[in-house]
């Protein structure tokens, strides 16, 4: 039985959240907390907050920073090297469809591998070639999963996913929320929200 | 003899400055790591950025999450509870200019006491009878340093460290630079950045 329980928030063109991904499975086994993934549109949010684009190529220096720390991240954590996609950030919006479409079993694997293809290999992840690609090497060798999530109802889905993170305070990924409604931000506090999550308030 | 070098580039009005400031002492000493304090200014590099104030005033849910953050990571350093200064940016010109006028001895006790004043009691570190009191509170009983700070040529020192750190790519604070030129930005990468400064590149 889990001994807590945390939402997960990303998005598929946010390069701290492929981290969380890759990391956030064994970390959260070895903790005992169930983690729902909630794939949701950064778009809309930095929108409300005033952004064209992704900060990091608002603010070009931070963008450097951000690759180069991305770099030495993922390094740190033994995860492949880097490979910058042609197009940064991403649209997301068909992966987080069919991530949202997915039943919760498939969803965490697509998730992490669709993420390794974007950030580990440069592909383009709004590319649905890409995304049948991964959802083959899962097993899915079929178009429903694609089909299932241009779906009205799937589509309404993932928006309100999006309204859910805005409602809980949301305002980047990753972002990782406990029943409590403690709101824990960025890759580099997984560990805190995971604790948070066993130990409450 | 240190195995490495860093500088500590910190802006006394910065929350995450404040974290880095208490913990860089012990985790720079146990590395074998020699710290230099850089008291910079970030105003012009925001301003430089396009922002009129701290970005955490501009975006209350990032402004938000960031004092729950500071009060979560306060607990977990075992450092005291957050207390919020009334005004948020402080002007910390005057604390950046004393601690400029002070010596290498001097610098760390300086900064690592007006944080303190700071967010762990809520004073307003831009009057000089707080500044005052945490020198008397290191041994310096008279105005000197006070004066100092505000002589033209030191005045010019922490001009040209403000410069340096915009020539080094700083574009927040706490940042963390090796003399191989990697940047590292934030108190969560402290850690890192004092094992990059051990083991290069």
């Amino acid at each position: 039985m889990a001994r807590g329980r945390l939402d997960f928030y990303y998005e598929f063109a946010s390069t701290y959240s492929y981290l969380a991904a890759a990391r956030i499975g064994p970390l959260a086994e070895a903790a005992g907390v169930e983690v729902t993934y909630v794939p949701f549109l950064l778009g809309p949010i930095f929108a409300a907050q005033g952004y064209s684009t992704s900060p990091f190529n608002l603010y070009p220096e931070k963008g450097r920073h951000m690759w180069r720390d991305l770099e030495r991240l993922a390094a740190h954590y033994g995860l492949p090297p880097i490979v910058r996609p042609a197009t940064f950030p991403a649209n997301g919006l068909l992966a987080a469809r069919v991530a949202t479409a997915l039943n919760d079993a498939s969803r965490p694997g697509f998730t992490k591998a669709l993420f390794l293809r974007e950030f580990a290999e440069g592909q383009d992840i709004s590319d649905p070639a890409v995304i049948r690609q991964v959802l083959a090497g899962l097993g899915h060798f079929c178009d429903a999963p694609i089909e299932a999530a241009q779906s009205q109802a799937n589509k309404d889905r993932l928006r309100a996913q999006t309204e859910r993170a805005q409602a809980a305070g949301v305002f980047g990924a990753p972002s990782f929320v406990t029943p409590d409604g403690e709101l824990f931000w960025g890759n580099d506090r997984l560990e805190l929200a995971l604790d948070h999550a066993v130990r409450g308030a």
